[in-house]
């Protein structure tokens, strides 16, 4: 039990967020695992206040477009295939669950920044994933928020 | 900044910690690594409803006794050297944070229980750990709890 197999980095595609790559690409290659990469998109709100009309089917569009080039290129970075690439629209904790579970994987790996503190920057990610998945995370400390 | 050089494992003694035990003996030995144990003991509450006397220093002095029992039959199981093993009396997070900052830690590993999630079950642990330190947490899924 001791050896991970499938590490699955969620990934926000921040400024800070190199740290979490960094560590889930060095774990992949110290364990030996495979490294799969997602990104999920929230749901665009309708609350945008309506001063002014805007077409949020291009603006989604757009915004996937911007962030399947972020991927692409993280993945290139990390070395990892397409095929382990997801790019996902929903919920953040459900996504990450569903991609994890179908995928059998078997360690999360995610940013946490410590001014908040796990629980409530990650709220309902880490309590939906580590509610409902048999399936170890990893909260890496992301240095720009330690103090 | 891949590897981990220093593991804290956070135990509890507890029958479904094995798992928590295993995983970090085993991420030593992949990483190289330094591995220490913490158990913190809560200090003994006075509010036993005081039906009977109870002298709660001799009931302190013999949890103690029990928890070193425990905690250098770990130490052996683990092949821990006893000044890595840390039995502290306090606010559980406090100690594991103070034990590890003082020790170079830069990786705790501890149990999480999938029925309350990482948020409720490690609550102020986590949130306290998180918060002040500048280190990685590993949330290690119970599997008496996974459902």
């Amino acid at each position: 039990m001791g050896q991970y197999h499938h590490i699955l980095l969620a990934a926000d595609f921040n400024a800070e967020s190199a740290q979490v790559e960094q560590r889930a690409a060095a774990l992949r290659d110290t364990f030996g695992a495979s490294l799969s990469i997602i990104h999920v998109m929230e749901p665009i709100s309708i609350a945008y206040g309506g001063e002014f009309p805007v077409d949020l089917g291009d603006l989604h569009k757009e915004l996937e477009k911007q962030a399947q080039t972020q991927l692409r290129e993280l993945g290139q970075k990390l070395n990892v295939p397409q095929e382990r690439q997801f790019l996902e629209v929903g919920i953040t904790e459900k996504e990450i669950l569903r991609v994890a579970e179908e995928n059998g994987v078997d360690l999360i790996v995610l940013g946490s920044h410590g001014r908040h503190g796990l629980a409530l920057l990650l709220g309902s990610t880490a309590n939906a994933v580590l509610h409902h998945a048999n399936i170890d995370v990893l909260a890496v400390r992301l240095n720009k928020d330690s103090k």
